[in-house]
């Protein structure tokens, strides 16, 4: 069994932002030289997510505008009592779920045909890092 | 390290709809005679999720009432801009998440006595796929 | 390949509960002897999390509040019928996933700085299982 791992270092102008991230994936699966096997994509901080969806602007406005209806910015989050005022990147976080796994099959992302990889940042403008570890043979 | 790959197509008659996949899951992994190790069930596309949880016909329709509720149809979407309708279907994939893990312990698939594996469909009456891959030994 | 296979047994005083597992992941490694890899950790039930965040003890009441407005208790479910009161920790289970996949590179467990593993139980006060699967080399 062969493993390659790779660490994605992101620092968003915003302080939410998308980013596709497929390029990078398929990248650190060309170097692995890996067949068959799995790919896990996961963020190392609690407030960003990796998730699989759509490449179209609308649709990531919409998920911004929706991911803030459902766990909203708040002054009164209990963890802002710590000096902390990100409350709501741990919730949209925990919403979003904070990785992903990708098959791969015959050496490629054995993904759907509309289906992208994004890293989605919501407490950014700092460095923040994602793992890419590819395993198969 | 064995690999075994299947495809599922799913072409359901409602525009949403809830189909235990658990009998093709294990018979996946009957043909890939692995023992230990664990198989990734996941939708190939961005309208539907694989999820794990009870087969109760109750609890089901809460689930789709629920989701309805949390990422309810709008005709507003930015998404429909592109001439789409399913912006809502986006939203509930992203809440539900598109994939499970299933652990396999002695040639079985390693659940509690409540879990099913679901495929959730969010954007029906059209031929889908979700990948079922098997890997260990 | 090895793997290395352990159960957990959960059971809380209090109906909700959020317990971190960090350490009992970290003693599972050390006792499979692998270097690289990934582990599972998956709830057994379909009424309980495994999630990754912080071990803030404001944000875990942040959670908890959140969780129960976006998927409160409520008497009338549909799933009530069948005698069960629980349907709310069902959907709790759903928007918080089940499952979690934790890299381990070089012999230690890869998370980031403030990334802990909990168990998250949203029907307690009886005995519950979740399992952790080592698989590397």
């Amino acid at each position: 069994m062969r493993f390659h791992t790779e660490y994605l270092t992101v620092n968003t102008k915003r302080q939410r932002d998308y980013i596709n991230i497929t390029g990078e994936v398929e990248a650190a699966l060309k170097k692995s030289e890996i067949r068959e096997g799995m790919i896990l994509v996961s963020a190392m901080h609690i407030t960003a997510s990796i998730y699989v969806n759509d490449a179209e602007d609308g649709l990531i406005q919409d998920i911004d505008e929706w991911l803030e209806r459902l766990a909203p910015y708040r002054e009164d989050y209990r963890h802002h009592r710590t000096g902390e005022t990100n409350g709501d990147a741990h919730l949209k976080n925990l919403l979003m779920h904070h990785q992903v796994i990708v098959p791969v099959t015959d050496g490629r992302l054995d993904l759907g045909p509309w289906q992208q990889i994004y890293y989605a940042e919501f407490d950014g403008q700092r460095k923040k890092r994602a793992i890419i570890k590819v395993m198969g043979e």
